[in-house]
């Protein structure tokens, strides 16, 4: 889309090191597997530490990595040394998540100058099934370069 | 209330119990600091590797226990051996979450027969200073005991 | 999708009568466009008195109108005399909503047993042109014939 | 609260005449029955063709009433002549909503530079009962004056 034309040709590099100071991905073991204009995706590998009581990925670890997700993607379209911030976010937990891998995606749904609204989703992946577990939006505020 | 009155006599310990399993808890440090009919709190002391790209809490981790306070807030009404299972959530960040100690709380709103909702919060705590840095809501849906 | 197969194969039967039965929607001007399994499209055509202050469709009829096609979207999968009742709903207001008509349109994500999840969206027509104004997603309760 | 100073000393004025041109909240036959610093109620009187399929008030009504307080409520703390415009509302449908009157309120949660937090509910009121029928919250953003 016109508007998702990135006004930062390293769009995607601002990603990457953006991710790389979140520590909390590194703890998780989550890394950023794709960087699009107006997209981003996140893999997580299974891990018996990422779970709930029950066997499944722990709800807010898959928020956390969709959460990235989304706000990576709503870093993509904006200019060199601007910021994000996260300002609410919905998820509906369509099945229980289970497998060896997790995959977050984040897809910017309406740019905007000041606040940016990105879809969000997270699959369980086995062999070629991808599984939907997790879906939903999140609304996210665009700052200026920090003084 | 009356519709809180605990059907389970044992139900701190089945929550205390329950979130010894959510290995994704010990992972983050957080503890369970409260658990009453209809409410529980969950501490999370600062540390490095639960920030974001600017030196705030991941809001994913801010997710993640006012998640789990929440799931366990619903929990606390139902009959022994009885399971919750997260159905959606929405969460605003008010402010950048930042200071020592981190507290979640879930409340109840509503009890139900098939589903739960509950109020969430996290506040950033400093001394005797407390921020209120998330908000939002959750549905739960109540399962009987697994056959 | 196999479990959108409507059980009722008078489905659509189902939802017409229903939807005369929401007097609300009579009073907005909305009706029903189509039926199928697992969606619904509602059309609004513009009218002074469903604005908004700075003239835009106020966003509580949008709402309505998401809502409906939502809860009947739902609606549709359901054995015979099955009935739906709204849990919650979140919807992104986009872009002003501006035109000569509008069309809203509830889409099953996630078919369950006791809750059903919606995709919501609402678009502005005008001529061959949809902007698409308000997008969210709903969860319903599905409940067993009134005794 | 200090930061719900209005800065505007004829708020209540201007929540008014902007509702007066809300020509959705005539047809609804909404009233506005409170304006405080942070804070907006509006009154709906029971009527036939506000309702829903099983008698009870569409959920997309009770969001139009709860959605305009939350909007107004967050006007009453900016400066004369800004405006608000909705950019995501979530509500939870804690009970079907009954009875001869309906009160939706709406109070900043959080109020902003550019945007503004929001709890928004609504009860059934009948005699000196108020059933809580819906709650929830949205955000909002503040628009400087129209050029």
């Amino acid at each position: 889309v016109a508007t998702l034309q990135p006004k930062n040709p390293a769009f995607a590099d601002a990603v990457r090191r953006s991710f790389q100071r979140q520590r909390i991905m590194g703890l998780l073991g989550a890394r950023l597997s794709k960087v699009e204009p107006g997209f981003v995706e996140i893999e997580l590998p299974f891990r018996e530490d990422l779970l709930q009581q029950d066997g499944f990925l722990h709800a807010g670890v898959a928020a956390a990595i969709a959460g990235s997700a989304g706000g990576y993607a709503a870093l993509t379209p904006l200019p060199a040394g601007h910021r994000v911030l996260s300002s609410e976010v919905k998820l509906h937990f369509l099945e229980p998540a289970e497998g060896p891998r997790f995959m977050a995606r984040g897809r910017v749904v309406r740019p905007g100058r000041s606040i940016t609204v990105c879809e969000l989703d997270v699959h369980a992946i086995e062999g070629s099934s991808a599984r939907r577990c997790a879906w939903g939006s999140k609304t996210i505020m665009n700052l200026p370069p920090a003084a």
